[in-house]
């Protein structure tokens, strides 16, 4: 696993998605070099100082949202300490992770939980279960927190445990990741933890099939102190931005408002019309450097789903293709698993963001849904997302731009937002209905996508069809 | 059914429980004649005067707990509004209530929901089904409100119903009761529903069986109107004490603190010893008058609880033997169903006593919990209710009285707090145990109930075995 510190930003930086020079540095932050900003920024969010030199205690001021709970946590330990931790790892009792489990440390790690400091205490865990949301000490209010981030262990390592108020953490290779400190265990009830996640129990939710099903029955909670930044070497780490590089990033280009986009999926160009639209919004509003997060989800996803290396194929084309503005888009991965959740995992899709200094976050039709598993029907009602998001405690400060509805215009040969007044000019192209295009080879309308963006896709299809055939020829 | 306004406190009132002169009337209380002063206080909560006399400007200080929102909720129509209500209702088209539904009109209308003033519409059944509370205007924060308060209706009414804003609400025996203004129509998940209030969609569910499995898919909300006070004419109505009713009680006693005891079953010496505690503590914390509110749940509840008239008498024979002390005793019937929704549920009983004026709630274990309907275990983890409860929001300036275990003492032979360095001379006797006993007819052991209350449950499992019996016997 290679290591790299947090203080100097990724490299190499793919030329046409975040390396333009920041086309207006703000007077604070064009106090300080660009890379030593991101030193000066990181040492504010840490209590312990990483340099002795006196330039340290210069503020470097940002018009950025704050972190949930006012300060940006990082569980990664100083490279010094790195030693020592493996070596006191050594002996304790051990609990190897899932690749899922890995995913949330890395969330954790980072800061995206703010102010989490490790997978949930029971106190933690019942807030989120049944609140959405964790008090923060002495009436500071409630920060939001929808999603239980837990970790589940059997009979057999609770026992190994017994009274050990520490834990080495193990990666699926065995690899120590982190020590899990002051731990607690506790209860895991599946079936209410799923019933209160999802809103139902029925068979056949992708998240609960990968994480929870064979998990244990007993829950981990604890301070959590990760040995190294997490990294999953498969190319794409250069785009894993923890929250404070983002931050330090947005600074560095001078925005003044910062606008997040998750998706899950390929961007076509109703998606981009949409992303245009809002940073004229914005604009019109009275930001002047409006900066665009395009945030594609890169932990755990249903089978179905487009896989994350091609979708970040596709995503490069469009900036590529001139759809989006590079100037004024960071292209970034968000480490967190997908758990279908609707209404309720929304909210931890917007919270996270607001961690990585997004004030306006733009949510559409059904956020995080998907199909009922077992009866003939969306599991949630997808205007619910937004409605949840908009009333939920702890998002008061983040500002929620509803998507307007895009659909392809028969007319103007393009994408648009819908016009109710001419309805029959447009054409809706769902997801199922553009991955059959993509699969037969047929193209979508002129307008839907951009070209190289659509090649990305229809290149993956016929690579799985291959596949599957060279399967069925084994099979035969 | 019987018309009776608000303005007196109900009569008869039975004589041993709460009829007995205040023993300290508050300097400010005394300032009135006890009568007035209700309809005093009944005036402050009501946005729309009564009476013309000078005398209502008079302010009646309390040290009473502020209901949610502020002011107390009241939905029962002024009487000399009630006869142009009832020609309006004429005009509108109709949902027939269940039961259940009655119930919670009942709930609304003596604001025991405060500050909901009708069934739910969608912004707050949402608020309610995924954060357990709900916002209240310009940012005053967040009141409780765990349970759902919605109504059902089907396909045929949501058509009759079409586009009038109002709809006649009528009783299970054809009785116009209310009328629903400014109506909004939604969709009922009955799934949903169900696992996020229950945390499961095992079949089973009391309250589900009862009131939502054969419910109509639509949930209509909206601003309730009573046409006048629901009364049930059971014999029990004079128990049925709204909160500004108990509210006046407390003050015409001189209540410096009001501390609430939710029950829905009989009453043995372990709860007595605790309530006791319960006011010693609070003595001993400083308080001059501390009143207890025994407050059984009136309501739906499941087939083989004790049935609410055989609770009433053995809570009346309780006092009547001297184990509870009528001075300083209010006992007074809950009228909301009866959810076993554990955690969830607990938080609705005790925000509910806020706006009955109780500002110490008595919690215990596996408060508003059951076993669960398919599985050999409890529905819930018995110390969750008091957990989620302490960290629940909106319930702040609640004070969260934690139950001690209270057990048979074989030694001292009398039920005592537990004491686990001699764990062996204490039996504990289940709710299942207790019935056990009634049943055979075999005495439980001396000093686990006072001999009038025990004699009440006897004689009510003896009257089921003689029905039982005949039924047999018919049956033949």
């Amino acid at each position: 696993m290679a290591t790299t510190t947090h203080l100097h930003l990724p490299n190499p930086i793919p030329p046409r998605l975040h390396a333009s020079p920041p086309a207006r540095l703000r007077a604070s932050a064009s106090l300080a070099h660009p890379r030593l900003l991101s030193g000066l920024r990181l040492a504010a969010a840490r209590p312990r100082p990483r340099h002795g030199r006196r330039a340290m205690s210069v503020t470097v001021r940002s018009s950025l949202i704050d972190p949930d709970g006012g300060a940006l946590v990082d569980l990664v330990a100083a490279p010094e300490r790195r030693a020592a931790l493996r070596g006191e790892a050594e002996a304790l009792p051990r609990v190897r992770l899932a690749a899922v489990d890995v995913e949330w440390a890395h969330v954790l790690a980072e800061g995206w939980a703010s102010p989490l400091r490790g997978f949930m205490r029971e106190h933690e865990y019942l807030q989120s279960l049944h609140f959405n949301c964790i008090r923060l000490p002495d009436g500071a209010g409630v920060v939001n927190m929808s999603l239980p981030i837990v970790l589940a262990i059997g009979d057999r390592e609770k026992e190994e445990i017994g009274a050990s108020p520490d834990v080495a953490l193990q990666g699926p290779d065995g690899a120590v990741l982190a020590i899990l400190r002051r731990v607690e265990i506790y209860p895991h009830n599946k079936e209410e933890r799923i019933a209160r996640t999802w809103g139902t129990t029925a068979p056949g939710l992708p998240y609960v099939d990968e994480a929870i099903a064979q998990a244990g029955n007993w829950l981990i909670g604890g301070d959590l102190e990760v040995i190294e930044p997490i990294k999953y070497n498969d190319g794409l780490d250069h785009y894993r931005l923890s929250p404070q590089q983002l931050r330090n990033e947005f600074d560095k280009r001078g925005a003044d408002a910062v606008f997040a986009f998750q998706l899950r999926n390929p961007v076509h160009n109703g998606h981009a019309l949409l992303m245009n639209d809002t940073r004229r919004r914005l604009l019109e509003m009275g930001f002047k450097n409006p900066i665009l997060l395009l945030h594609p989800l890169g932990g755990f996803t249903k089978a179905d789903d487009v896989p994350l290396p091609v979708r970040m194929e596709q995503h490069s084309k469009v900036l590529e293709d001139g759809v989006l503005d590079p100037e004024t888009t960071i292209v970034s991965i968000f480490p967190s698993p997908m758990h279908y959740a609707g209404p309720t995992e929304v909210q931890w899709h917007a919270k996270a963001r607001i961690n990585a200094g997004a004030n306006f976050y733009i949510v559409g039709r059904d956020p995080a849904g998907m199909g009922h598993p077992t009866e003939k029907r969306d599991l949630y009602n997808p205007d619910h997302g937004k409605k949840v998001l908009s009333m939920a405690p702890g998002l008061e400060k983040l500002n929620i731009l509803p998507f307007k509805v895009a659909a392809y215009d028969t007319v103007a040969k393009k994408m648009a937002f819908f016009d109710p007044s001419r309805s029959k000019n447009f054409l809706f192209i769902s997801g199922t209905k553009m991955r059959a295009f993509a699969k037969s080879g047929e193209n979508p309308p002129d307008g839907f996508m951009c070209p190289g963006g659509w090649k990305v896709l229809v290149d993956y299809y016929n690579s799985l069809q291959t596949e599957e055939a060279a399967v069925a020829t084994i099979e035969q």
